[in-house]
Formats: structure tokens, sequence, C-alpha cells
């Protein structure tokens, strides 16, 4: 999918995150270094109001917004998986992608993607239940919405069977194994911890598409997005290293919209 | 405002506030009285799901849909004033209009009105503060949508001054002050309970735009709907009545928009 | 287990949950059936009032109360499985069985025993590390209370090599598979639906200790207490004609405790 | 009621605060200062695992636990005043005391006493309806529970009235009027910030039982506990400065219980 060096890339972060009186990252300092956020829809977290002052801000920045629903988990952060049935996690995603418009408008701007959250965008990688209930919100709301997710997918395979277009993302600091799947967080190595490490693997998937995996070998990882973690101060560090990395190659981070 | 008999006249009644396993109303008995529904934006009452498949029967009958937002108080069912801040009830309005959007447009209908809910409804009658603030929820969203509310309410006038339109709801149900304000639920024959009384009232308001205050005096009470319960079997047989009554009046049961 | 012909057996049902404006079953009916009822903690159903009125209507009948916590699933109504981390789960539950104690105490009465609700309950029959985690929150707030749970559960083997006393039940109404298990509600002839069927079954259980199964052997199936549902009027009659069948059959209807 | 200087205070401060992924406030260093501890109780803020963690902290630095109930308001994190019904508020806190009580147990520790939390704390303070509502909580739970107010509060006068202790809790950089309530935040002066200012306020509040009033008047304010913030890293320092000066001026910090 990148033949030969792309000259631009999407940086994709979480934003939106915070609920009420609880505050969750740094939502202005990653929107100074990404080109898409990924908008919180009140479901695993963010409250309207955060919803839009988070949209405010990407709007006021330039960075594309894009809708990320979750399970209705806020105990959770929705990363526990929910055995749903298919028709109401369908409404449940229609809802959050609705809400999210419509504060999106308010803030003057609008949702250009859906990428769901934690459990839910976990499952639906390999859950074809949960995978359709999610495109069929999409097809619904709006058809013309991209989805982002992992090349790969079972849910990426679906939406593309029903016509959807997908953005296929990458993660900066997770290693990969040789099938392209990410390593479980459970085994040593799963994620990379030096900035070095980090901006070495984004810039093989940005200009060659590749990466290397766990055991050495070098694999092919159509990638269209990066994901950059946004809710720790050294991950708004890291978000920054990846940029100033890629523009010194002299990639453009833009959106892929 | 009703020069001479209005030959139509709107029903409206809230609608959607069943959630999850909890099932309140016959919407589908109501939805065949009436025709506009308030459906609940999923803060006071109304999942996901309920909120889709109440659309899809509206749709289906040719009733008109309206969202109708609450404070955030499932366990109140939006009874219970809530000392908000304007700019976090603003955006909690937008998100569940957003919302009901979305699961409306999934259904195949629109949302064309807003009504809002409960102590939200009450409050906004009275308190300049709240009700800008709902107010600019629904410039924010789409400012053509009206605002249904009661006459004379301080709601309906800021609403007008920042150019909203306005639709005029009365209760059929409901005993009348003389200064057109509703009489206390706490007051002796605050509520009508006879089928007549409440046939008389209604086909009185929509004929000749009056209605018989509690002292007797008759008064000017414009009116563009007449608000229904639907929450009881009573109630479901009593709309179907003032729906008979009407249609035997010559009155055409019809949407305001 | 159970020598002989018992001359007495417990019938336990599922109340308090109702939430808010949401009423779900007739307390007051199946309350007149049972000798115990299993009152919701309010994370899947059950709001703090309706918790209190129904220990209150329990302690005046003379009906032992039993916590009955559920997954923090309200959408839901505790019927969806959640991955949650055992602490969590243990933490949750303590949580609720300590909301209903301090309920039940102010409505005269005490919590005397627990039955987690519906994916809980049907989790931890087989998922050892939830199980525990059910079991370390009741050793936590008092190693006293027994465990309702099905004979030969997962959950009732490590309760019993915890020290706890764990209750046996039975199903009224669900057909059985040879193994004791019950027949899957996706399979047919799964849920008895004849009043006759079902009181025969009642009665050869508490009699005999011993089911037809699903293939027509006859199996043996100790038992200490029979569940009945409560949520339908069919429901509440039928629990009265269980009653009235154990009754006839000169059974004593009592709690376990 | 501080006759002479007092050689012994409490000090209190608001914990267990945080919520699923939210973290709020520093716990364990706020813990490491005072003598008593407000645990949340899951409606304003606190999930199962938090109030958990933190009574088990309390218990380990031989501090105090309290309840902390308040308002079923998570997304207003128990600031915004709601006009509920007594009787249901009341069970509300019956189950927030009941919850911490159980997981208390859990931890190793328990609950000794009952202060409301943010906008329940001010209302209760000049409202008798809702006032009595968290009494008669209080009442049914454990009438042996003190409850924390302010000195000459409405819950105060009426809590006495039921034969329930009161302690009398001062706030260490808050302004007071002249008749010993709080100066409005919306005031200047009204919240003080240096530590010197704090720090002379709390000795003056401990050693004498007199307040500087803002327009300079001395006033008698009786005082059994000085509530602390824990919820910035300047409040965490401010406590310990304000233990530093306490212990300096040798008094002891010991709980009231």
């Amino acid at each position: 999918m990148n033949q030969g060096r792309p000259v631009r890339i999407d940086l994709n972060s979480d934003v939106g995150e915070s609920f009420g009186m609880y505050t969750l990252g740094d939502d202005a300092a990653i929107i100074a270094s990404v080109s898409s956020v990924n908008v919180a829809g009140g479901f695993h977290a963010g409250d309207p109001s955060t919803i839009r002052a988070t949209c405010a801000a990407a709007a006021a920045a330039g960075v594309t917004v894009g809708a990320h629903p979750g399970y209705r988990d806020l105990a959770g952060f929705g990363r526990r998986f929910i055995d749903m049935e298919p028709a109401e996690l369908s409404n449940d995603v229609i809802y959050q992608i609705g809400a999210v418009q419509a504060l999106a408008r308010a803030a003057g701007t609008s949702v250009r993607y859906v990428k769901p959250h934690g459990a839910l965008y976990n499952t639906i990688a390999h859950h074809p239940v949960q995978a359709q209930a999610v495109l069929d919100a999409i097809l619904a709301v709006d058809p013309t919405l991209p989805l982002m997710t992992l090349p790969n997918s079972e849910v990426g395979r679906l939406a593309r069977a029903s016509g959807l277009r997908t953005v296929s993302e990458a993660f900066a600091d997770r290693a990969y194994n040789v099938d392209g799947s990410l390593v479980s967080r459970t085994k040593p190595g799963a994620v990379l911890h030096s900035v070095t490490a980090v901006t070495d693997q984004v810039l093989r998937l940005v200009l060659e598409g590749q990466v290397v995996a766990i055991d050495g070998t070098v694999i092919d990882v159509p990638v269209e997005s990066i994901c950059l973690h946004g809710d720790t101060p050294d991950a708004v560090n890291l978000a920054a290293a990846i940029r100033a990395a890629l523009e010194g190659a002299g990639v453009t981070i833009a959106s892929f919209v």
C-alpha cells in the first residue's frame, strides 16, 4: 500500500477523555503534535463540555476530529470486554457518534472519521459480530466516514466489504509479531520505552512501510496513521519527539482526510 | 394568536423513556394518537436502542420527532432541579440532541424540534440563565429547530428574542390559573380527571384559543400543540378520546412542522 | 444430600430491581409466596429507596433477605458478561453487600446470605477467577454469610474449600441435562411452561431430591432452595401455585437460615 | 467550647475521590498529614477499589475513617444542589455509608463518623428538610456515629436535638464573616493563599478558639477539627505546613474519636 516513500503521514491520539472534575491527559499539548484526534463519546470517558472544548481546540489547531466511541463503562474506562447484543452495540455507537457530531458542530468543526476505543477496538479486530455492529452504526450515520483500525483486522476486512473506507494505523511504541499483530502487553518487550527505538520504528513505518518484528524479521506494515499516546507527561514528550523526527526526515504531518 | 377557529392542531407526548430492561409507557399506543413525539435523549431516560426503535415507530406512523433532553439524572427521571453551570447545561443539551439526531437518521427520520423534559422544562420557564443555556444549545446545533414551551414562559421570550421559533403548548388535563400559569399539583383541582372535563378543555383550547381558569374566568391561551401523557393505561385511553373528540369536531391532527 | 423426604424447603426470588421511575416485578406479590428474597445491590438494578422498601416488606412478612450483587451494568441489567479484574469485582461486590446491609438494618432486618445476579451468577458457576473474587468479597464482609448457588458449580466447590457455607438451589421451570446442568435456553424444551410440569418438578425435587432430566433419566439434584421468577404476572401466579402445591404435600416453606 | 488552650486537634481531609482510570488528589500524602479522612461513598466520587485502598492506607497510618456521602452526581462531583425528596436522600446516604462500612471492614478498619460532601454539606447547613434527611440516615445506620459539620449550622442544631454527636470543624484557608459564616468564594479575600496567613489562622483557631473575621473583628469559633484540602500539590504542601506549625506549637494531632 505504501509504494515508495510517502511524503505525508497522519498522527492520531485519544483526547477528550476528562470527565467532570477528573482530568485525563494534556489535550492541549497533544493537539500541538498530531494531525487527528479521537474524541471520546461519553460512554467510556468524556463529558459534553470536555468533548466540545476538545473539538474547539482541535478546530483552532487545524486538527481533524474523529469520534471515539466505547463500551458504556465509565468505571472501567472502556477497557473491559462487554458481551453485548450487536443491535444494542450498534445503537450505542450511533448515539455516541451523533453526540460528538453535534458538539463538534457547536465547536466549528465536524466528525471526519470513527475510531472505536479500548476493549471495543480490540474486540472488533477479531470478533465479526461486534465488528459488523460497529460498521452498521457508521453506515447508518454516515457511510462516508472512514474507520480507523489495524491493518488486517477483521473489522477492516468487513468494512471494506461494506464499502466503508478504512485508515490503517500503526503504533509508535508497540512491538510487532512476525504476522503483523501486536506483541501482547503481558510479554517482555511488548512496549518500546526508549525515544530512539520509538522514533526509529516510526520512521521505518512511515518511510518504508515496514517494521522490524520482535524476532528480527522485517515485515510490511501498511500505514496511513501512527497512533500516539497522550495520557502521561512522557507520552506528550514522546509525541513531540516523533513529530520532530518525522519533520526532520522531510515528512509532512497531515490528516488523511 | 388563534384568530377564529384553527382547523388543525398538533398533539404531542413524551416517548422513548424506557431504559434497558425497564419499560415505561406504551409508545406504540401513544404514537397512534399523536402527531409529534418528544423522544428522550438518554440523560433522564431512554437508552440508544429504545430511542432508535421509537424514532422508527414514529417514522412508520408519519409522526414528527422532537428531541427531549433532560438533566443528567436517571435515578430522578429528570424531575429534580439541578443547579448546573449554564455552559455545562448547554453542552449536555447539545450532546443529547446530537445523539437523538443520529438515531433518528438511522431510523429514517429526523429531529424537527426540541422540548426539554421535566424539571428542566419547568426551570427554564422562569430561570433566565438555564433558559438561555438551553437556547444556546439549540442555536449551536440547528437554529431552525423550534422550541416547544409554555406560552408566556421566560424561555419562550428569550427564544423569540434570539430568533428561534417557539411552539406554544397547552396541557389537556391541567387546570389553569387566571394568569395563564398551571395550577400547582399540590393544590386541589390541579389535575382534571374526567374524560369529559379533559375533552371539553381541549376542544375549547383548540377551537377558541381559550380555557376556563380555576376561578371560572375565561382566559386566552394561544396554543399550537396539546401535550398528552402516555405513561399509564388510562393516559393512553385518554389520548385516544382526545383525538376522537377533536376529529369529531372537524379538527385535523397534524404536526406544526 | 437430601436423605429421605425433607419436610421443609426454601423458596427464593429476585426482588428490589426497580429503579427510580422504573418499576420491575411485583415485589409485594412475590414476597407473599417465598421465604427468601434476593435484594438487588444497585449496580445491575435497584435504587436505595427501592432496596429499603423491599427489605421492609420482607421484614414485615418474615421473609429472609439476601444481597444480590451484580455487574455494574444498569443498561444491561447485569445480564452481560464483563471481563473485570478480580480485585475490582471483589470490591464491587463488597460495596453492594454493604449498601444492602445498611438499608436492611434501616428496615429492621439484616442480610443473611448472598446470591449473585445474572451474568455474574452464570459466570462464577464455571469461571474460577471471578468465582474466587466473589468469595473473597463475602469472606471480607462476613464469612458466616452463605452463598446461594447451583449444586456442582465451580463457585460452590471453591466456597466450601474456603469454609463458606453454600445453599444449593434448583430452578422450578428449567429443564435439566443428565449431568445436572441446566438445558441451555437456546434449546427446545429448556423452559417448562405448564403449571403442572413445574409443580411436578418442584415436588419431585423437594420430596425426592430428584429431577427427570430432558432425556428421561432420573437424576439426583440436592436442593435447599427453589428459585422462582417474579417479574411477570404469570410468574407471580406460578409462584403462588408452587407454594400451594408444596403446602398441599405437607411441605413447610421456610428459609434455610 | 474550647476553654483555654486545647492540647489536641483533629485534622481532616477528603480522600478516596478517584474513579476508575481517573486519579484525584494524592491520598497517600494527605493521609500522612491528617488524623481523619472523609472517604467518598461512590455517588459523587470514589469507586469501590479506591474506597477500599484508601481505607487500607488510613488503617495502616492509624488515621480515622469517616464516610463522605454526596449527591448522586458523578458528572458534577457532587457540587451541584439537587432538589431531592428527603426520603430518597436519606436512603442514598444510608446506601453510601453502608458501602463504605463494608469496604472499611474489608480493609481492617471501620467508619467512625459521617461528613457529607460538597453541595450536600453546604445545603444541610441551612436547609432543614435535607438536613433532617441526612440525620435520619445516620440514626438508621448507627446513632453513635458523629456528624462533622460547621458550628452553628442548621444540621448541627438538628443533630444535637436528635441526640447525635456533632464535631465542629473550621477551614484552614477560608476567610470568615463576623457572624462566623464563611465568606463566599465569589468575594475577594474569600480564600487565604499565603502559608503564613493559613498557619496563623489555624494556630489561633486551635489555641484560642478564635478567628480574625474579614472585617478585622476577632470572633469565637469553637473547633474540634480543621479541614484541609488535598487535591492539589500546593494543598498537600500546605497540609504538611499546617501539621508542622501545630506540632511546633505543642499541639497533638489526633482524631476526635
